[in-house]
């Protein structure tokens, strides 16, 4: 069993602060994950990495197991190895981007087939075989086979799906459970709870994974188009059923703003792709706001692109620079504006754990809002 | 004048050995400079450049002067302080990129007008204008405007060409002596020799900027599309003419093999888009000859991309790891073997100067260039 522990739960909100411990490190939650889809976090190093304090990043079954097949990494040792990445690594099952692949796949009681994106050849996946391929690159945290309906979706729609979503998690549980890992370290099990935005659905999704005693519960099926509140709602209801002794982790979020309302709501864990992706796009997190570092009145700029920020770029580059590179097309700046966006999630999350541990959650996220919304009237 | 030391010229060639001072720092001649157009070497960061030894990199005058202005570098104090590189710069005068605008130029005695490549713009850039914008850049070596012409081209338009060359280099000697840095550093001015393959027209330039007292010489006008032997023919032939006492650099070049021949004939200083463009391709040169990492057949391989390079990318990571990188195009891959491709160069550089220094460059050129051909069959 995946050992947790729970340090502190802010005594006004349900903003927790704990330590995940792995055979690859410890995790201090609320953590940011990184996301490294195919063994690699877009334009960051692995060092990089390191260097920003990132505990643990995310990769993603189907992903890998469509390049380059699972043989490979196998030989390699697994995903860590082959990456080089020393820390822990959380896989998600890929059912969402099977799932994405709309007339590529056919979903059934016993799995889900689809055809390659790459090449269209036929592949089945079963609750058990995700487990065999997530063995296989021996990621630290496994998360189960689900299904993730879009929003919005008809209530019938997503109870038979929280249906089919809980045989295929009992389904890995057994299978995991019945194997071993092929490396020299532990592996975990996450479930994750489905139900839209039913709260009835999400109730008995919640307990009857809670009742199979899981390593930990990822909430998935928010941040699929529905309003912020609606999330913040679910996440609310469903960290309210959850284990107080087991992570929870909201997949796929977000924002600074929606990574502090969840804290607020009683999540440990949260991965985006939005930091390197906006930072690809040279729209830059900072203190006082987004901005676009491409924009021309940048061109001059002596500051670094966030005062408080202790990144790489942040210590040796300007703003009139990093436009620059944006401007002529270097990836170097693509490079700079990734790893700052990253730096700027992970310290998000270090600062509220510090303020959850100071007694001051609620202080702290309110200025740190008011604070990100100076900027506003220069949004991209 | 420019603080060159020639420590060594090898006993059975004419290799030598050298160390050029500024006040940015000391460059250990033979060196390669890796080339940083617009003010990045792509994709590589100012950081890795000191870890793989870069002593001295390229900026392009004219691309710089195109984006985005001097006034800004000017603003900033400077390329160095732009891009926050300490070591030394030397930047070409974008002469050879201007008249690569064809239809966009027109030549005269007095300069050369045309139109930006960006958004049509007008420019007149004179050698008293080069001067001015290579003292607003702020590098620590500044080539002389010249004409560099095509090849093959006619020796009624060479001979020409080389008196204006030669103008342009007394205007922008004149000019460089008239002036003072704007900022608290020296900088010195390099003359370049033209003449095609044409040895008197090549003697006429060579002995008459020797006459002149430049702080060093380039061999331009090679590297644009003859053999390779006819290169170094020329290259032979300058060297013997130019002044033991002053760095020469052949521009553009080229080829490890490029780079070793010349070093045999005398040349001390080379910069060339090869080792990052080639990597940016998949194509990775190693002591035993290129090879192409996106190649299937290193999917499962399991060594460095050259088990004798120091760079971070050979140390960390397999050439299975770098061939996935490329596959699924992440940027990652371009990164590493950018890296490597130009530690590679520089670390030649290095060994070559040893070699040169312990009276053995003969047998390290013959043992070098017979291993890298050993590969040959694998070649891309």
């Amino acid at each position: 069993m995946l050992d947790f522990k729970l340090l502190k739960t802010d005594a006004r909100t349900k903003a927790r602060a704990g330590l995940v411990h792995t055979d690859h490190g410890t995790i201090k939650t609320p953590v940011f994950m990184p996301v490294g889809t195919r063994g690699s976090v877009k334009a960051v190093e692995q060092r990089e990495l390191l260097e920003i304090n990132a505990s643990i990043i995310l990769g993603n079954t189907y992903h890998l197991y469509q390049r380059h097949g699972v043989e490979i990494l196998r030989k390699f040792g697994g995903l860590h190895s082959f990456m080089s990445w020393p820390r822990p690594i959380l896989t998600d099952s890929g059912g969402f981007q099977i799932l994405s692949l709309s007339d590529l796949r056919k979903l059934s009681e016993e799995g889900v087939e689809f055809r390659s994106h790459i090449d269209g050849s036929r592949h089945f996946f079963t609750p058990e075989k995700i487990i065999e391929v997530e063995r296989t690159i021996g990621s630290d945290i496994m998360m189960v086979l689900d299904e993730c309906p879009p929003y919005p979706s008809e209530r019938d729609y997503v109870s038979k799906s929280v249906e089919l979503t809980h045989n295929w998690a009992m389904r890995c549980k057994e299978s995991f459970s019945a194997s071993k890992p092929f490396y020299n370290f532990n592996q975990f099990l996450f479930a994750i709870v489905q139900g839209g935005v039913y709260p009835d659905l999400r109730e008995k999704s919640a307990r009857d994974l809670v009742a199979a005693d899981f390593d930990g519960y990822a909430i998935g099926g928010l941040a699929v188009g529905e309003p912020a509140e609606e999330m913040y709602r679910i996440a609310n209801f469903v960290t309210d059923i959850l284990p107080e002794d087991k992570p929870r982790y909201l997949m796929g979020v977000g924002t600074p703003a929606n990574l502090l309302e969840a804290v607020e709501r009683g999540v440990d864990m949260f991965d985006c792709v939005l930091p390197p992706r906006n930072g690809r796009n040279s729209q830059v997190f900072t203190s006082t706001g987004k901005l676009n570092v491409r924009n021309a009145g940048y061109a001059d700029d002596e500051a670094s692109l966030d005062s408080e920020c202790d990144c790489y770029a942040c210590k040796n580059y300007s703003r009139g620079y990093i436009r620059h590179l944006f401007s002529v097309d270097e990836i170097f700046g693509l490079q700079l504006a990734s790893l700052h966006n990253l730096r700027f999630f992970i310290s998000l999350m270090e600062q509220t754990r510090l303020a959850i541990l100071n007694d001051r959650f609620v202080e702290f996220k309110t200025e740190t809002l008011t604070r990100m919304n100076s900027l506003k009237k220069e949004e991209i």
